[in-house]
């Protein structure tokens, strides 16, 4: 087992990574004293699979659970469904003292760190990550959402949870494509901050694939303490530090967007983004071929793709003209430099972009 | 002119209680570099007398504004209204940076503060209340809320503005009735923590009731720096010191809820209320008689109700029992000693209670 510490004052929260089951949750949340009843919120899968050893071991320690399920997908993020969910706290509320838990991925996390920044002014919640994507990067960090017809994540709130305890037994029934997916994320932080993370996964591809859980807590949580580093800087954004988080994100949400998140998963899209951005940052002058080849190499032993499929190349420009990402005319790219070091900059000519946008489509 | 500091780190802001234009407001926002994109929110009759002037000071400063009205009524606070407003300010975002204005009253604050809070998980406003209670009470402290159909304000957050201006000009338009309404919070500043407060009320009453603007800077500042204090040392109701505002809002609110909002406005509840909390305390033998009856004369110099008229008694008693400060089977009551303090306490018997419900409805 190993603790990452978020430090963010009295905001300050564990973050957990281990493989023992929910006893030791349990104790920590009897320890935390945040309420005596737990709203969880999971999907109907993942609370089959773990939502009745949660539900004992909350009960062991005398916390009384209600588990609601929501539809594992990214149209549960609606406003529909977030009023159905505060509707359904309200209704089970017995003025005892009420958590929530965030029992699934990244749909779930999301939903369930609104619910509980926006439900009588905020209630504590913590995060039980299901998804190797959500224990390395959107469980972590307080960013919480939900969707408008107009846009995603367009409401939210900054608000931290209180716990983020990242079982990797709880991987085991996913699919390989969702590992891959999370491992895009994990290869992200290598190349920002980390060049012995990359190397170790280069060096370690294998076992991390067969599910290896001693391997998996060591990638989880070397990429929690760098998530938490940034966030503890940055917690809202203003600073610039938590900007280089969104390497491979910027042409990858725009490859999201332009394939209505239908053919390929997140992790997928900024795999090639990354990509993209290695390709860029070679047209600037900044980085040496070399590093792009061992990205790909890296990228394709995940399972990766490093190239788009059926993918209209005018509508990922419209998706990335639109980014809230590009303010008057410019647009913030995060491009590296080496393998451990990326660089932020607006002064990338569109010209440049578009040329690699074209190249990153088959 | 006053200004007013409420401390919170990083988070304070300044209060202006002033009686002159809004020239003074705009420099004030120019120099605070929120944006130069205001969306205002309002109503058709503030917007009507007091748009045009803010527009033509915001715009003498560089910063463009949308005035977005709202109905005058709790039913604004709704979440259809709140997509809406989301909804449209999503659509004018023109990706220059972005603020809300709060111009309105307690509902427009209220709904405009959690549009700020939740919109790209938040973006700074200011709060320009335009009643007396707004100015005294709901406008400064962070508290934003919506409603849903099972609860007022049960989906809401904690999200300080940048700035709180309050002219004491832009009463002029408002009801006496209103008025007397926001003093009630006023009077009630007086009992808790303010003895001079409410001398200067006793003396000063025809003054204030006449619109005289000095009095009213007075008793508005005054005001101002009791709530900042509190709100600066218990920001999120956590530490017990935020609940002596609650003073005369127990009984208050349960008549409020029991009358649908209907025939009593929220100061003439609490004015109730604040009555109703000094025979308990006489019951439980804290409280001289004479107190009661110098709250009493004040009040009534203020046109302030003691007494409700036509309430179902039972729906009253329904109502108390469904309010979120009755936990475990007790309530939280908040009970003056003297003029100027009040004491925090559950051990009021029930039956007390009762009895002095049934005596506060006439």
């Amino acid at each position: 087992m190993k603790v990452v510490k978020l430090e963010l004052q009295e905001r300050s929260y564990p973050i957990i990574i281990t493989k023992d089951d929910f006893k030791n949750l349990a104790g920590r949340l009897k320890a935390l004293a945040l309420g005596n009843q737990a709203f969880i919120i999971s999907n109907p899968i993942i609370s089959r699979l773990y939502g009745p050893g949660l539900k004992t071991a909350l009960s062991n320690v005398g916390i009384n659970s209600v588990i609601y399920n929501i539809k594992d997908s990214e149209s549960s993020k609606s406003i529909a469904q977030y009023i159905k969910t505060i509707s359904k706290i309200s209704s089970i509320d017995t003025k005892k003292r009420l958590f929530c838990v965030a029992l699934g991925g990244g749909v779930v996390g999301d939903l369930t760190g609104f619910v509980a920044a926006t439900y009588k002014r905020g209630i504590p919640y913590i995060q039980v990550p299901t998804t190797l994507l959500a224990q390395v990067d959107s469980a972590i960090g307080g960013k919480t959402a939900i969707d408008l017809a107009s846009g995603k994540n367009l409401v939210g709130a900054f608000f931290q949870p209180k716990l983020v305890y990242s079982n990797v037994s709880l991987l085991g029934s996913l699919p390989a494509r969702q590992i891959s997916s999370g491992l895009a994320e994990v290869v992200k932080y290598g190349m920002i901050i980390d060049k012995d993370l990359f190397a170790f996964l280069e060096k370690n591809y294998q076992k991390i694939l067969n599910s290896d859980k001693e391997s998996l807590i060591r990638i989880i949580s070397t990429a929690s303490k760098i998530k938490a580093h940034i966030v503890a800087n940055d917690e809202k954004e203003t600073k610039g530090l938590r900007t280089i988080l969104n390497f491979g994100h910027t042409i990858g949400h725009a490859l999201e967007t332009a394939t209505d998140y239908t053919n390929l998963n997140h992790g997928e899209a900024i795999s090639i983004g990354m990509v993209a951005a290695c390709q860029i940052a070679q047209e600037i002058g900044i980085l040496e071929p070399k590093v792009e080849q061992r990205l790909i190499d890296l990228l394709v032993k995940f399972n990766l793709p490093i190239k788009a499929k059926k993918v209209d190349l005018k509508k990922v420009y419209q998706a990335f003209y639109r980014d809230k990402k590009f303010i008057n005319g410019k647009i913030r790219m995060v491009v590296p430099s080496r393998i451990g070091h990326v660089i932020v900059t607006e002064d990338i000519p569109f010209k440049i972009i578009q040329k690699i946008i074209k190249r990153s489509i088959s």
